[in-house]
């Protein structure tokens, strides 16, 4: 069984550096915003989840929670909230049948608030557990994967209650897909290969603000990186920051690291596996295990073995080829996840739309919000304030000046 | 009288690097899309310019046109075009009174098309021309300051003439705003002072696409930076990005070089000239010369003189401060203005909508569009394509897979 | 026990890595240069370190090892050598004493060559084991803390045989030193923090090539970075890097995060402790664990407690501070230290550095030598032919015009 | 006729902002160490040079002074220093006649101590002067490649005088060649052309400290970097700091821009232009123009015109190339040089070498000496006093430390 003290240690060191998030804390501690609300979350379980959770709790919550992936729980963790009475149902390595199980378990405490991440729960509840949704007060979903799936429905008019697109947040994705998952890919990475990134050459699948993240952090440990995309303006961009932009058929000859994050499926498939050098090594910073086509892979391969932890071995017969944790998100199954300190402004972010949802019961129609301005301001403004630091404000005369279009040459 | 010859070598140069809009004047010659109408313009009159100038004529337009800063008008390239038989107003250095008649002669050309360049035209239109205003097609602007302005119009509602924020085209903002602004500000200051810029402590106010254009190469530059703004969204992605934020009040008291880059009106002020240190050096790369408090200074000053072209010194008794180009836009006075490959994109910009407001004549109402987004993506499209990059291309399976929300784990 | 198979495919992971190593050991396999040869060893003992035992094995050496270090031993990899049949005494968290005993285990085995990291083996050879020192050939050693300690020795006239600095062969110090621990220092911290680094003040006290590498990727992870130095030249450079130099005792009060990479004792020390802000994270990337005074920091804390692995959290009443890997090299002991390509061309050296001293055996006298330049580049060379690097020659009119001094303007 | 007032504005505002070079002045001003001393010079003459005169002048010297290049004199800089009495035998675009004519009536003022930036002065005072060469104390050489010229004379033994390598002190090539020139050479060649560095392929010939300067500037501005060397372990410097390296002959296929920095002859030569890309540009920052092979880029081309300033166009039928600055210095021909700043360190260097030269007349041998340690650190020194910048010092306990061998684990 896993150790839950050190799960416990591990919450306590993440509460203590999630600061915006115990300000809100201490709000709902007052003012008991989600007495008597059922909240079912599907979220990695770590240690940064476990003090969302005890936020909600603080906040008048019942929680029940499972995993997102079925390899990125941390089972000690999993074990400290259960021994603090939350409905836990997450534990890491489940097959696809135990991890829906498990999804069905949440919608059996017939929640009146969703947290998801990916859309899995959310999916579950259209497809097969409609009894259920209809009690549903609302939604929040974390990821730019799940706002795809959501927004998808939304436009098939099939939605059967309002989601909060979380993840459209500004202090959400400026920081968690940028700056989050661009720090924690390559720790993940470096702690499963202990190879040096300077002078290699990395190839990004996708430009999006987690892939920006992804290349800035190659750059700055010293990569040459080369950058996939099939959004033309994207490709500009990443021209223009310095990166090299060219097809994934060119690239997977020369790439020493591959990285998808494209929330796309099939990025990296068998044509470019049979181009790719002896050595090159695979990861996936993407939702879904999709991104890579595994399958594919292993029908190339004459012989698989797992090398290191995390890292299985692909022998192709004329080369060898690498891929990282299963090919799913290799922050989260190598490493920690994000830093906390982001994951504290995306949790706050969570915990304030939940309230919402709250608060505007009977208000909302069923169709994906963007997060309330003011809160995804407000979350901003305590991020600030705890890290000390000072901004200026618009005098009067600036603040006219902005509406005033007569003022020119 | 300034060498037309020069003038119009400059022209050339810029003409055989501007590849993308070369492409559209090869389509504008086939088509000839603008046979007829008049165009009047109020940009900066330099070499770039008068390459969207030819390629408006070659459209079948004619064209007249000023300045849209008193200061930044290439006298070489000015005379070039009045030997081509475009009627041009411009010269550098004017009045004020000089600018606004200007103003006024292009607009006693009844121009059918607009092109304005910080709204100066479009206001001299709807405030004391409105009889010329009547004629308008409609107009397109170039900068976010004039889109502020004219989007300030929208609101109350007296808007004579639909307008396409040209600046707000992907193509446009995020390239030209970006690294065009970031790279021409500091050849501006450059050639202003020889100075270096390693080690130096460089203030950068307004963390827009502009701003943060500035501040990424001041850090490529090897100096030191620190961000001032209203925002707190900005200012916290300031602070990821590895810059110091702080208020201007504080900044003043370490900054060696200030740049201003609001769009608003007094950031620099009386307060912060009196904190500043000895020798700091203070410059402009917002539209209007109001950012930096230039009265202000000046009643500070014991004594004012041009130590160096573009290098005005304010002796304030106990200490210097020296403000570069008189707080006009520093990249187009102490330089040759944005680099032409930006300007490409951006100008292309502007003959597609021109194009696109010819076309639509009578089909849009009077209020602010966005660039149409095919037109934007097609500027991408053939700035890729001229470059010679490549990139990937959805397959139908990814095609598929991105509108399906079934798909999850 | 330690698991010897996960030890094994450790070492099997670094030896496909160590392409340099690799071929070394081809040309040690075919020339036997070591026969006869006992080579005593103190390294870190993980798996780069068990790939150039197995080199040394190739060339004919009989080996016996320990580590140079109490708390950096991979158990795993100790015990997979000892399945090998090597003398290895090593083993994770000694005592003093304990470590001591192994260093003297090593020398019973009276070994012909040494290889040492840190100095300490050399010491012991001197100090108390010098009728074994009578029979070293000679000994190499890796790191400029020794390189330093025995040039002091050499200064006093007390060698007692020759000493190749390998620690400053350039392709050694300019890779490993930079690269190297620059990378995995913030391995280390992340594996052991899993905070952000991006938006953080981190203060590297030491502007040497380790010191710079650390800064280096710092900045790279979004950091404002804050350098403290003695040197004037260094303090200078730091400065033109782009980063702010200023005394410790300024840095202490606003530092989220403090390493230490001086090769100096109390760099960080109680007047530092009592300035720092609550919450900041220390690290030592120096060879001994003296940076950082611990003895003063435990004297100021009220309590003392591990909250995560590798992090000791010091309760100084009105704040608290957070030691990471009890200040001893943080990427060593959180990590699995440097990166695996970085080792590769260090060790190359180390099995250079031990053929050269068997094969000059007599002809040495009894000083510190750096490695021969012709090894130094052939690992260079090598190096490039690995990663399929090919360079420009000189053409035989541009090696005399290097020559000749007649050509001028 | 140049406008000297223009001129003596120069001369003031590089002399207000080289602060050590001002405290080195009032030193001379008191202690009068060059009474009696004639100077003669052979540097780039513009502004930061006469701040330079000016302070030998306060020491006590008479000065004579011509260009080290026909083409970067600043005529207005050459008048005003005439006017003050300075004996200037420079003008810009000398042919190799007038040239070396000058040199010689820098010579027939019998100078005492010569300084010299190329070595063009010295070699001729050995060639054809030996006459003038007996009186002369010594010489203070200032660059990489005239130091080279040097060292071969002193190989050959045939030395007339002691020559100082101020190039090789730290204050001056650590900061001078490597911040110095990248930012001058990226501010010439943005005057020479307007262009967009960001998204372009920079191709940099050399990694020497200029090289790696220009290398990383180009980086900072967005730019693709592909480093060509002839030094193993530069290279691998190279590609592990995150750049390209290839043989010029690949890089010649996909460079937009080639800079050269080698101080060797035909770097860039008739087969690589064969191989370049349309519109490519190339620029020297090497000491002589012998490094981009101008003669065979005649001969290849069908046509040569001037397209802009400082720009030329080579046609060679089925492409078009264009060189700048005739290929000689492009910081010095298009721009103003070096920043004041970095000067400011240089020729501190060059003013105490001086004092040192005369001062230990007859002391020194006919060789090349390094700058006096003490001195190069005393620069360091006052330049980090006048940036207002504090360091740490050693404590005496650190002090006994460092020397001692015994303390280890």
């Amino acid at each position: 069984m896993a150790d839950y003290l050190e799960g416990m240690r591990k919450i306590e060191w993440a509460e203590e550096r999630m600061k915006v998030l115990s300000r809100i804390r201490k709000i709902f501690e007052e003012e008991r915003p989600l007495e008597g609300i059922k909240v079912g979350m599907a979220l990695h379980v770590e240690a940064k989840t476990a003090v969302l959770v005890k936020t909600l709790i603080a906040g008048g919550a019942e929680v029940a929670i499972t995993g997102c992936n079925p390899l990125t729980t941390q089972d000690d963790v999993a074990e400290a909230l259960r021994k603090e009475g939350v409905k836990c149902f997450a534990k890491r390595g489940m097959t696809r049948e135990e991890y829906y199980n498990a999804l069905n378990r949440v919608i059996d405490e017939e929640p009146d608030v969703i947290i998801d991440d990916g859309a899995d729960l959310i999916f579950l509840l259209h497809k097969e557990r409609s009894e259920a949704a209809g009690k549903v007060i609302g939604a929040s979903e974390e990821t730019t994967t799940g706002v795809k799936r959501i927004k998808s429905m939304e436009r098939e008019g099939i939605l059967k209650f309002p989601v909060i697109a979380v993840n459209d947040a500004y202090t959400k994705y400026l920081f968690d897909n940028r700056y989050g998952t661009g720090q924690s890919t390559w720790d993940g990475i470096l702690r499963a290969t202990n190879i040096l990134v300077a002078g290699k050459t990395v190839v990004v699948a996708g430009y999006g603000w987690c892939g920006r993240g992804i290349a800035l952090r190659a750059k700055g440990l010293g990569a040459r990186v080369i950058v996939t995309e099939v959004d033309e303006i994207r490709a500009l961009e990443a021209l223009m920051d310095g990166f090299e932009v060219m097809p994934m058929s060119e690239a997977a000859k020369i790439g020493d690291i591959f990285i998808t994050a494209t929330g796309n499926i099939d990025v990296i498939r068998r044509e470019h596996f049979l181009l790719m050098k002896n050595g090159a090594i695979l990861a996936n910073a993407g939702h879904f295990n999709v991104e890579i086509n595994i399958e594919e892979l292993e029908e190339l391969a004459k012989n698989v073995r797992e090398v290191r932890r995390y890292v299985k071995e692909y022998d192709l017969g004329n080369k060898k080829l690498y891929l990282l944790a299963e090919g799913r998100l290799v922050n989260l199954v190598a490493g920690d996840g994000h830093p906390i300190e982001v994951m504290d402004m995306s949790f706050s972010n969570q915990a304030l739309a939940v309230r919402y949802l709250v608060e505007n019961r009977g208000k909302l129609v069923n169709r994906v919000y963007r997060m309330p301005e003011d809160l995804d301001r407000f979350v901003a403004k305590l991020k600030l304030e705890v890290e000390g630091v000072k901004i200026d404000e618009l005098t009067e005369k600036q603040r006219r000046y902005i509406e005033d279009w007569r003022m020119g040459t």
